[in-house]
């Protein structure tokens, strides 16, 4: 009979039917015995018997014990059980990263440098299950409804920054967590506001209206402070527009009143960020580092500019620390999110030298974590998803009629030293501050931007013509000719509907297999044992909150139209040329 | 102390230092009396006291008990230990089908159904993990190379049917578990001398040497016959040159050989398919079912001919209970392979109808197969991946240089009533036997083609005029006015490098996470605990084998070329459109 067909407990009743039995022989044997010589003077073999006895009794009782304690701790293998007391989270996005993203770095990497087949990815020692992706109000979701399907454990439209399809807002597990005392941390390298960062800590209608967002994560919301640590970008939404590098609508100097009102401390360069020393005691928190006026450049530009910009693992490793710090002698340890933003930007530009080094970046984030998880005292667990993949990214193109090759050619993106986004700008420059034509401007795309930067020294006259006819898009052509040389294909600038896979340490093993990207965000609140429904309802009896709201718009903004929510997903792909 | 940093068995300890302890109080208190009062007349109160040490030991022994047997059933939770002994392996092939596949089916069917979110596949109720799937010799394998890895367990190059780098031949899992008294079985929906099943029991230098796999399949093998029940198509292979129906080369009678020399049964119609009887015994073993004369057709044209083919799910169960009736009174269990064939053919021709029907089809099968487990007396494990990915379909298509859409339209599939192959057969059918032209070509594609077959009433004259310019590739354009429709994006007409998932019941926790192919391939033969070196001994040992061979060719064919491999992948393509 195979194990699946035995009733439960069925050998166990069978042995103990048989324990009863030979017991009952045995008490005959013994006490019968005993009763029908209890006057007789065998007092010695009485007390072996008594001895015997205890000495079976007693071994019993240790097995017991042992097979209980192998049994409490083989409940999960391989891993611990929930903990139930102080305990860390760490919750990683890739945004925009799909399953071709993993098979694309791997092999790049491999090539790169000199590696076996078998030497792949921290990440992909860490795979558990994949995630569905679809929003409420399409089967391609946007990092708005993806991002609030994690905080909120909802589904929700096309742009919802914590809001539900009915507009009202939902609680979410950072707020959750700031509530039962957690401390919390917020690590991106695009925009603070931009939609991912903005749903754990903000509630509005429409992903666009980041200056409220800025107002909201640093404390102008319902629940006061709800987030200890800030790093990222998106400098320009808490710079007043009586400022130079402000790109909010209003005069409100949101850092100002960061710091005034909320305490916030304040840092925006890389100077600033060295001089964090986590040892020294908490009294940096809340902290909030804005390294750039909107997004960090890629990671494949940023390499040229490291006195400036942070990487993400050394701002994922400085968070730990100061969060690890600052609960050192706390019930309750911290929940931190830290995303791999600019994988998005790479996908929505078609740049696979790009995206390679984004997702090489994240991954270095991605083992800083689970390192320190591995270090740490406090019980804690890493998960890791995409809210949906972006570019339709595929690892082979067929470029003719003909049969298409079987191959792709990794060699090509090792090639690029930078992002196609950075050499159009660097076009774009150069076209506005001494106009150059014809037979120079061919000469300086030749040669300065395509050979010294993408590393392509085959350009046709025509490839070169159409980067002049279009330069106001021409990091699409840039990319383009990598992608075309290398055999990448990419079906849109937008993002697509595969399922994205999800990652995890020992701890996450509810979130083995295929889920709903909600699953994951119920799984974040359980972790933690934090009550979202409580949040839910604070922010939904809340009606007016900011003292600037004329009481016509709710603290969430306005309801966005059908065209609202386009110009929104518009405006986020615009929005990327804005590095800084 | 997290769990982690708790030495094993450490609470364990402490109990019995505690017990022993105790134990000592104890016996101090029990014997150290008994030994004062050994002359004293308290025999009723030693009564009770080895009645009291009896009850406590009989307890302690039920527990551990109790406790040991839990234990043994939760070593490995929710699946059975490897078992010992009789046990059943079924190794499904999802040829073609990457990870963008299974969200584009979901979605189908959830649109088609009117079916809730989470309403999912039943693959994705057993995701496990993902597999790499590159080859020795790209990063983009074929599925000869992949078919390799999961039959040996080793990395060989594009076009290698069970033969490695050096041209060697490699023991695959079917021939090991033959040895081993398995019975085994191949179900296949394209030719049974295609590569994913020609991998399991045939070894020829380039996949093109269908003559030769179809001769070493029914038993012209250096081992005789190792297969007992094939299911396929592919007749064509089998038969003499002189006869109508035959694609062989040679004047060979395989099928005579077949059953005058290793006994098989043959049957070719679908009548003599429903007359199995499994129930009747095993005499109809070994059992040669060749159903098509090349591929069956696709599953969205095969439900209009129901009549004509099984189902992949129909030759499943039938290969199921085949197998289970001919083990019945064995020592050994069976192992057997399932391909979705035309997974792969649906993606090489890019047609997005085609796929989701053949993937419902093939989540049918596993369905099915995942029943007959969960309903057998003996142990057994399903296991599912892809060899590759086929197409880079992407569920996303950006069709205007406008930002794109977030969305896909599954109704547009739903509309689709023909494979594209089809109504492009159908239509070079019709130019061959009446030649249409001008208006009259014009209307009978738009009305009886494009309006009857895809469900497609806004064609346009430039959409119809591409057809009638291109006729011999028509499926293509077929394919596309549907896939630009659904915004359903393509990158190529072959194969792609990205992870595909691994699929899994009970019992195949070793496969969880993240693989490389091969990984799946040494499952496979632990799991059926087979020696798979043995069998390459004796391959290796054999020079030549067929008597037609005059020496210069070894029996695995001959050596390819670089150009070999090449047109070898341009063929399978080609070849594509020979559904009969």
């Amino acid at each position: 009979m195979p194990p699946s067909k035995r009733p439960l407990f069925g050998p166990d009743r069978r042995a103990s039917v048989q324990s009863e039995e030979h017991a009952a022989q045995e008490i005959d044997a013994l006490l019968g015995n005993r009763q029908k010589g209890l006057n007789a003077s065998s007092n010695l073999s009485g007390f072996f018997r008594e001895a015997a006895l205890f000495t079976w009794a007693l071994v019993a009782t240790i097995i017991v014990i042992i097979l209980a304690t192998i049994l409490q701790h083989r409940s999960h293998p391989g891993q611990p059980t929930k903990p139930t007391g102080k305990r860390n989270l760490i919750f990683m996005v890739s945004d925009g990263m799909g399953p071709a993203s993993l098979s694309l770095t791997r092999s790049f990497r491999q090539y790169k440098y000199d590696l076996p087949i078998d030497d792949v990815l921290v990440l992909d020692h860490h795979l558990i299950g994949s995630s569905r992706t679809r929003s409420n109000s399409s089967l391609v979701t946007d990092s708005a409804a993806g991002a609030t399907a994690f905080s909120c454990g909802k589904k929700s439209y096309n742009g919802a920054i914590s809001v539900l399809p009915d507009h009202t807002p939902c609680g979410t597990v950072l707020e959750a967590a700031k509530r039962a005392g957690y401390m919390t941390g917020l690590v991106v390298t695009t925009s603070l506001t931009d939609a991912t960062p903005a749903c754990f800590a903000s509630h509005v209608n429409i992903r666009t209206e980041e200056d409220l967002i800025a107002e909201q994560e640093i404390g102008e919301h319902p629940l006061g402070r709800v987030v200890d640590l800030m790093l990222g970008g998106g400098r320009c939404h808490f710079l007043a527009n009586t400022t130079i590098g402000s790109c909010r609508a209003d005069d409100l100097d949101v850092i100002k009143l960061a710091k005034e009102k909320y305490g916030w401390n304040y840092i925006d360069n890389r100077h600033d960020f060295d001089a964090l020393n986590p040892g020294k005691g908490i009294d940096n928190l809340p902290l909030l580092g804005l390294f750039a006026g909107y997004d960090f450049p890629f990671e494949i530009d940023r390499r040229h500019v490291i006195d400036t910009y942070p990487s993400l693992e050394e701002m994922t490793k400085m968070a730990l620390d100061i969060l690890e710090e600052a609960t050192r002698n706390s019930d309750q340890g911290f929940f931190l999110m830290v995303e791999g933003s600019l994988i998005d930007h790479a996908g929505h530009g078609n740049d696979p030298a790009a995206q390679v080094h984004e997702v090489l970046a994240y991954d270095k984030a991605f083992a800083r974590v689970a390192k320190f998880l591995r270090k740490s005292d406090i019980d804690g667990v890493l998960v890791a998803s995409s809210d949906h993949e972006t570019g339709g990214l595929v690892t082979a193109r067929q470029l003719h009629i003909d049969y298409p090759q079987y191959l792709w050619y990794p060699s090509v993106l090792a090639n690029v030293s930078y992002s196609s986004e950075h050499l159009a700008r660097r076009l774009r420059d150069k076209i506005n501050s001494s106009p150059m034509k014809g037979k120079e401007l061919k000469k300086y795309i030749k040669n300065k931007l395509v050979q010294n930067g993408l590393g392509i020294w085959d350009s046709t006259d025509a490839e070169v013509q159409l980067i002049i006819d279009n330069a106001q898009s021409a990091s699409y052509y840039f990319a383009d000719m990598i992608s075309r040389r290398a055999q990448i294909g990419w079906s849109t600038h937008g993002h697509s509907a595969v399922d994205v896979n999800i990652y995890g340490t020992a701890g996450s093993s509810d979130l083995h297999g295929n889920h709903e990207n909600t699953d994951i965000g119920k799984f974040l609140r359980n972790y933690l044992d934090v009550n979202v429904k409580d949040i839910t309802e604070v922010l939904r009896e809340t009606k007016v909150f900011r003292t600037a709201d004329n009481g016509e718009v709710g603290w969430t903004g306005r309801i966005p139209s059908e065209q609202d929510i386009e110009s929104a997903l518009r405006y986020h792909e615009e929005s990327q040329d804005n590095t800084s």
